[in-house]
């Protein structure tokens, strides 16, 4: 194997043309069997092997620096220095993260998910590198449809201003996760069907000096053309185009599915896909029924169609009634203001983690012009996932934003409910999240009024201590008040919160009279978060008040179970935790507090 | 006065070219004596008359729908469409805000302040259109430098696959707030060359069809190209040249200190310019002092130099040791995280209200890299700015982002000192909120080692009460320390709480021995900030606390004094509620709670 010689990147100076196709295909071989073992991201990695193999034989990391843009692609670029064993023994397949990670190697230089990032970090090295005097090559890696994020484009406008090496490579698959979009791709095309060669060129207009190479997977052809822009001096745009997939028919007539796969997605004899409802279906089939009746009811999604479960048939009967902006954030949310300002109806769908992009379009676009769009929030609440694709910051980052509602339901009936409400209401923003937990139905139309604001439900009034589960979390306070029973002989009161952007004062000023504790639950970090609302509420009352939440932390990879015994977030943690406020208090004052 | 008939957009269309002429100059005259006198933005305003006037001449407002970009070049617009008398009539000058606003008219559509959002919101407009089968025409203005921003690139590229009429007039008048940036600008430079002929074209690249008029002040060549593109089928963009401050020869040369005035910034006899030492004289020498030491100082504006007094001289001084990145915050902060992760040391200057389009850079550009940037937050605080530039939200925004350091200075020497801290350190991304009162100087040299995270400062030790008084608002917790001594005869404690990114959890402890109150004062809004922090802290315990900030809401131009007085931000109405608090507790326990 060739593999077996290559330990860093010198070594992969030493190999000959023929040495690197067959590494190629070696590479590929281990790509698919890791990532068909434990999930991943597929057709990126099969598509940019001889790039990486190409970059590494004609620069010298890590003097010469590259960033890779949301890094998903950066599998080869692992094998190369100093990581194969990640690949090659299925023990070690989890040692290393799928994503450019500076603790694991000196050749990474930033941890990166997000997208549309590479093209700024990469102006940044490239100028402190000149305000130290110092040489070497800064390269950014951007593509596979992240070159339309508002970030990625501010870069590039500024990146031009260098006066010296920097060197964008363009790894153009004619993808994005789904499909590209956008007017910038015509040119694109444009510049494919003409070999780099037509007039109209949206990189030089950009300011850049500029190649184009149609065989982004040949090896020879790409060490040709980095060799061309090793050590120039001044900013270069190497346009390469690639096939996504590459090596692998499934993946290569299939970009989009084999974007990020499950494990054993490629296997034929996988289990069948699983026809249990889902929030996703519940959502879909909601879309479709209601833009079957109206036509100005828009589903909107920057780019991230799989994550809601948004397939070919969905969109292929929402035809003009569904925009994929792209990767796209911030214009997806300014763009569904001004579809609810002019009348349309939208639902714009966008990922917890993705979110985070927009908070002044939620601001600034949203709010302060209280546009009624629905957004739906998907994949928020604590979790096991990479530290660049955390779910848990979305409560504090949207609902201390004026004029939102953001509402976290519990059961199916209420989530169609708050659908329903808020598509069909005109005062709010209003934003739902998504819950991710199996799909819980009462079997009874919720029949809730959700514009009257802030009106928090007492789902079983009881005494002494009153549980506010929000959202995901609504299940952990039903565990909790059972083990109280169990435990204290008391009815604890439960509440289902259901709105996160404000508290329902009456209710909890009525608290105060049979009440000593109040137990809040929330599935995110606490920090900024709901909990410490209803603290502020209490804090200048007598009222106990417990928060229960995630720490303000970057988790990487960390399982959940570990994550709820790190943060107490487990019902006999949280009884632990009663039973010692309580013997405070008695110790203190008498016996002043007491459970009947 | 042409403008006497001038009523609403129709009366503009029965006027003659000549008449037109007439009154481009009467409203130039009109806004220039108002803004001198109350202040605002003059140069945008004289640049874009003639276009104002023309679009009404040719579209019909408000079927045909106009997006005006940042709004601040809305002037001449509210002029025609019924709010004359705020610039006719001195006494109603404060009648209408300076940005579009929907409630004043239905001529204005969105509550604009922030920039590049013109164009996105104008596509989802166009789409609702598109979707409801209505007609008319939809124009998105943008312009003066916030085409770079990455919300406008992202829309104009979703822009482009619009199938139906979508027009967008971009008034290029070769000016940001300050001089434009970025490779882009030198495609639009040839394309003025070329009179608009050159094949490399950004807008064709983009997608768009493309019209160039060079005079872009004239009226009647105006009105003509408005008219080819009126009623257009597809997606066109116009590109205008135009003169920034047309009209005001002191504007037209000064550009930069003519986009947004201070009142009688043109008379003569104006006050001369105050030598008095403020936070900016401080950060502007130590900026030069460290940058003329130290080649890898790096100081970055993204578009507003002249809100951190980063005049000629300085920017001379300082020579590649300066980035104006042109509106591109997102990039801006990215660039900082590179320059630093390469060694350099980059002060990134921002003001508290554009921060908000930099969330998800803060958190994975920043932060999760924990790269040693120091941002200087400006203008952070409650105040009766526009409710499109409020500054109160930063704390939030910011302080619950894991691994940054949000520093809350309270007098220069430990401005200095955290400055000097934040600079030299590697371990961190610090935030230092650059104070918005009067520079109070101790005159004794801070030492601190701010390393030591999350200390507080126990200013003055006392009992009883303690107030913790965060940044800008310290100066209210010595206030209320004396009132308190003079009511209660009790000796507060006063902390300086210094760290917004965590809380001193032993000397929060350690209160409960001998404190009963707990004071917390912030210059915020209070969901999501500081105090509640404090609050979650004590929820379990006796301690009172009691939370002071703002309110969550969008105040518009609601003079200070108004918002303090709403938000009990006084300190006789803090004594009142500690002695409500009191008197409560006494009720209920006897006399548990003492004062001394």
């Amino acid at each position: 194997m060739i593999l077996d010689k290559i330990n860093s990147p010198d070594d992969v100076k030493k190999l000959t043309f023929n040495e690197m196709n067959t590494l190629s295909s070696e590479m590929r071989e281990l790509i698919i069997k890791k990532v068909n073992t434990i999930g991943g991201h597929l057709a990126p990695n099969l598509g940019i092997v001889e790039t990486t193999i190409a970059y590494h034989y004609v620069f010298n990391s890590p003097e010469d620096k590259i960033v890779f843009d949301v890094s998903h692609q950066c599998y080869p670029h692992k094998m190369l220095t100093g990581r194969k064993e990640g690949f090659l023994d299925s023990n070690k397949y989890l040692t290393y993260t799928g994503y450019t990670a500076p603790e694991e190697s000196e050749h990474d230089i930033f941890k990166v998910g997000h997208t549309s990032t590479s093209v700024s970090l990469a102006v940044g090295l490239a100028k402190a590198r000149d305000l130290k005097q110092e040489k070497g090559n800064i390269v950014a890696l951007i593509g596979d449809g992240s070159l339309t994020g508002g970030e990625a484009l501010e870069g590039l406008n500024n990146g031009a201003m260098l006066d010296s090496n920097f060197i964008v490579i363009v790894n153009d698959n004619d993808m994005s996760i789904a499909k590209n979009y956008g007017g910038l791709y015509s040119n694109l095309e444009l510049l494919k069907k003409t070999n780099g060669q037509a007039e109209n060129n949206f990189f030089k207009a950009m300011g850049y000096d500029y190649l184009y190479l149609e065989d982004g997977n040949n090896v020879e052809k790409l060490i040709e053309t980095f060799k061309k822009v090793k050590n120039i001096n001044h900013p270069v745009v190497v346009h390469i185009h690639t096939l996504k997939g590459k090596g692998l028919k499934l993946a290569e007539e299939n970009k989009e599915f084999c974007h990020w796969i499950l494990p054993h997605a490629l296997d034929e004899n996988k289990p069948a896909y699983s026809e249990k409802e889902t929030y996703n279906s519940i959502t879909k089939n909601f879309i479709l029924e209601k833009a079957s009746k109206d036509p100005s009811v828009i589903a909107i999604t920057p780019a991230t169609p799989g994550v809601h479960g948004f397939d070919d048939e969905f969109r292929n009967k929402l035809k003009n009634q569904y925009t994929d902006t792209g990767i796209a954030e911030e214009h997806a949310v300014a763009y569904a203001s001004g579809l609810a300002k002019n009348g349309a109806k939208p639902i714009l769908n966008i990922m917890s983690s993705f979110v985070q992009r927009t908070y002044d379009q939620l601001s600034q676009d949203l709010c302060l012009n209280n546009s009624p769009v629905t957004m739906l929030i998907y994949w928020g609440g604590l979790s096991s996932a990479d530290c660049t694709h955390l779910g848990c910051f979305d409560i504090p980052l949207i609902s201390n934003i004026p004029n939102m509602v953001y509402l976290a339901p519990v059961n199916k009936e209420e989530y169609l409910a708050m659908l329903d409400w808020s598509l069909e209401q005109t005062k709010y923003p209003v934003a739902i999240r998504v819950p991710n937990t199996e799909v819980i139905s009462t079997g009874i139309e919720d029949k809730t009024d959700y514009s009257i604001l802030n009106k928090f439900k007492v789902v079983e009034k009881g005494e002494d201590i009153a549980i506010l589960g929000l959202g995901n979390f609504f299940g952990k306070a039903v565990e909790l008040k059972k083990l109280i029973k169990k435990e204290f002989n008391t009815n604890a009161t439960l509440i289902n919160p259901v709105y996160m952007t404000g508290i329902d004062e009456e209710l909890l000023e009525e608290l105060k009279n049979n009440h000593n504790f109040v137990i809040t639950l929330e599935d995110g970090v606490l920090d900024g978060g709901f909990g410490e609302k209803i603290s502020r509420f209490y804090s200048s009352s007598n009222m106990k008040v417990l928060n229960y939440g995630g720490k303000k932390e970057f988790t990487d990879r960390v399982p959940l179970d570990k994550i709820y015994q790190k943060c107490s977030l487990k019902s006999e943690m949280i009884l632990e935790d009663i039973q010692c406020v309580f013997a405070m208090e008695q110790a203190k004052l008498g016996n002043f507090y007491s459970f009947n």
